[in-house]
């Protein structure tokens, strides 16, 4: 059905090289807009798009894989299949892994991602998943199958804002992305606390915690830098521990973790994250359309001046009065 | 009833000068050990203590005095009374006001802060409590009772981990410390958000949240220096945005806020932050004893060894048989 809405155009096409990934926080929209899905199946080719579907860290059956099916080719894609390993046994037959060769976009969907990672890490199945990412094919996600790209995974824990010895467990992804830890549903299910503990422990990882309906699209740059772009309807949420004072090597199993020092970067829709330099993007500020147009009739009135000047016509005082007489006029708007 | 059991000695005493300030985020206990207000009793005196309760804030009647009243006396204090102005023009009342004079401390109860501030800011009532405050009585306070003690004061918001345009309200508080806004049941009611976004908004504010039965103990130390420590259950979390990139001059009303570079600091119970230096305060390490013990023994092998080198009366063989000897014999504990 290649007849649905045409996708979104908000962010750049990807590189050469590497395929992006896009982690998404969950619960994305699927009967709205679905800007955040619409961004995959263009990124995995629009109506040449051909999408892998693993459902593989759902415990719902085939009625997952009908979904996303419905959604992607609603969306304009050309073809969606699901291959769905449910041991390292299939995982390795060469039957289910070369069901991923002709995607141009593999999708992940929500579910347990200690499942999919115990099943799918360090497999042919997990290496195809890899290798197709090497050779610029876009790999998605939601919630599990967002957690599981980061080289280091968030298994399971706790929500609540503050961050405790004992609260989440880590476990290692897929790797797709190194020197990561990829949190889900993060401001809907609290989840400060937890990934700051991560931090606070591993002080290397940069934390990503991705709000539901939210997507973070990875892509490595033609200037050698990987860069985040945010999309969807939540925000991004970094901490960066490189700088962090903690006692996370001596504190109690229930207490509260000091973490001093971490940088916090909270990033809305249309916003970039260098992850080389770990700085923000600094774009061009908007313009206010009303205030551009008040420096406009400035502009004009201050040439108009200038070429009395110029023409020694007019006396000084003449100018001024001529000038208060254009603003009463309303020439320049007011405040 | 000055038989209760003895406050604590958590902290140190209250530099001369100003007194110290205590903001507690709310809900703290009040049956158990009731750590954070028995801190309040001992700086405002221990059996000592005269205690003016001022419950203005609260939609309850007398018996919020009542409670505090008896809390107090319970810990130890010398007597307790409430102070309750109604409207600015009693607080305006010179026996109202009066009714301040011989407090060692200072307790503002919850309740709702707007409400506070709207009847006391200004009056010669809230300019007794800051002369008290110069004089060195200690202020306390929780909940609305903490907020108000900033310069600038959470009025209401709602929560949520995002920060957003719109969630929240900000008000001008007592001034009992400057350039700081203080926000309460800060992790329990998941007010990260609307902290972030008056950060956001006013970069040179420093926010504070304070977790439920936590207290923020602020006090101007010998070296100039003023220091806030962490006592209780819970954390106080600082949000630091002289660094920050926003978009809070243009975001619309509803939409997430870019807030990027914002320093944060987790503090638990025993962590200390020097206000004046927006930095952690270092603390020694916490000692391992088993790590102490085995150092120690170590050290006694060492010398052994040192002596029998300096006498020359062993060939190196023997002093490594030896030594291995030592060792199997358990003169070293195992790892």
């Amino acid at each position: 059905m290649p007849n649905g809405p045409e996708p979104t155009q908000s962010t750049t096409p990807p590189a050469p090289g590497r395929g992006p990934l896009l982690a998404i926080g969950g619960a994305e929209d699927k009967l709205g807009k679905r800007s955040v899905l619409s961004e995959f199946v263009r990124l995995a080719g629009g109506p040449d798009a051909r999408i892998a579907v693993i459902p593989t860290a759902s415990s719902l059956g085939d009625e997952i894989v009908d979904v996303y099916d419905a959604l992607f080719r609603k969306i304009g894609a050309a073809d969606v299949w699901g291959v769905r390993p449910e041991s390292r046994e299939q995982a390795e037959d060469p039957e289910v892994v070369g069901r991923l060769a002709d995607a141009t976009g593999i999708f992940m969907t929500g579910g347990n991602q200690l499942k999919l990672s115990a099943i799918v890490n360090g497999t042919a199945f997990g290496e195809e998943i890899k290798a197709a990412h090497e050779r610029g094919v876009v790999v998605g996600g939601t919630s599990a199958g967002a957690s599981i790209q980061s080289s280091h995974m968030v298994a399971f824990g706790t929500g609540g804002a503050t961050p405790k010895q004992r609260m989440t467990q880590l476990a290692g992804g897929l790797g797709l992305i190194r020197d990561v830890v990829i949190d889900q549903h993060f401001g809907q299910r609290n989840r400060y606390g937890r990934l700051l503990m991560l931090v606070a422990q591993s002080p290397h990882l940069l934390g990503i915690g991705v709000d539901e309906d939210t997507g973070a699209l990875i892509t490595d740059d033609d200037d050698g830098h990987t860069r985040l772009r945010v999309l969807g309807r939540g925000v991004v949420t970094i901490f960066d521990g490189r700088a962090i004072v903690s006692n996370a090597h001596e504190a109690r199993r229930t207490a509260p973790l000091l973490a001093s020092g971490v940088v916090l970067h909270v990033l809305p829709a249309g916003s970039a994250f260098d992850l080389t330099d770990k700085a923000l993007v600094r774009q061009a500020p908007v313009v206010d359309p009303g205030e551009a147009e008040e420096l406009a009739v400035a502009g004009r009135d201050l040439k108009r001046l200038a070429r009395d000047i110029a023409a020694d016509d007019v006396s000084p005082t003449v100018l001024r009065r001529r000038r208060a007489r254009q603003h009463s006029e309303g020439d320049l708007p007011s405040d």
